[in-house]
């Protein structure tokens, strides 16, 4: 397993031990994590604190010039939101866990010259089939569905 | 000038008062604002608490079906990030104040079916004019520039 989707993996069982979304994001600029997070709709009553939007809350105020050179890692392929902040801070490539159970605006981030990477790992759709089947009504919820 | 639009101005100026970036939303529902805010970046060292996405977490946890009655007013022509949140939750309209300095992704909301009015306000153009020239930087890690 890359050592950086670990490490969003981890994140999303984080929120999911803490009640919530099983969705995680790490920020990685020049192979170091700037930035971790998950989404926090239950936990802190969140609408924009999705795990991508998470990360970056977390990775803090930076200069476009750190965006430009980082990776953002996420276990779900990102909704419009999380892929409109990518294009707003440039940042040029995402790695995704999986895109099966969610399929998110990883055209309209190709169609920018953002490099999108699906790794369409076991873990992460194991991971989001049994939270929807358990949760569909905060699932939905939180895809604006 | 539009009550709503007014209010969206108010939020701005309220951000501009406590030393931010001055541009304010708020999100309407069925002619009641359920959501205020402002750019926090400043505030709150936040860098996904734009004014929009200020307004929709300050409305807090909603049903789709709430957002698909609201529209957003915003002081400012929604960015990469707060558009990708006006698709997410399925907000059919959105109404901005200006887009002379700042052009978002209005074509990518129309592409989508979302209602774009811009007001064109002079007044709207000159507090982000004025906080332009006066910090540039700021506003350019605000954009991802």
């Amino acid at each position: 397993m890359d050592h950086y989707m670990q490490a969003a993996i981890d994140e999303a069982r984080n929120g999911l031990a803490e009640g919530g979304i099983p969705i995680g994001s790490v920020l990685v600029h020049q192979g170091e994590i700037i930035g971790r997070g998950h989404n926090r709709r239950v936990q802190a009553g969140s609408t924009v604190l999705h795990g991508e939007m998470d990360a970056l809350e977390n990775a803090g105020r930076l200069p476009a010039s750190v965006y430009r050179n980082c990776t953002l890692y996420t276990t779900l392929s990102p909704c419009p939101m999380c892929s409109g902040a990518i294009l707003l801070y440039g940042i040029p490539r995402v790695v995704i866990g999986e895109n099966r159970t969610f399929l998110g605006e990883e055209e309209l981030l190709r169609s920018r010259g953002v490099a999108v990477e699906v790794l369409q790992l076991e873990e992460c759709i194991e991971l989001m089939t049994h939270f929807i089947e358990a949760s569909p009504e905060l699932w939905n919820e939180d895809i604006g569905e």
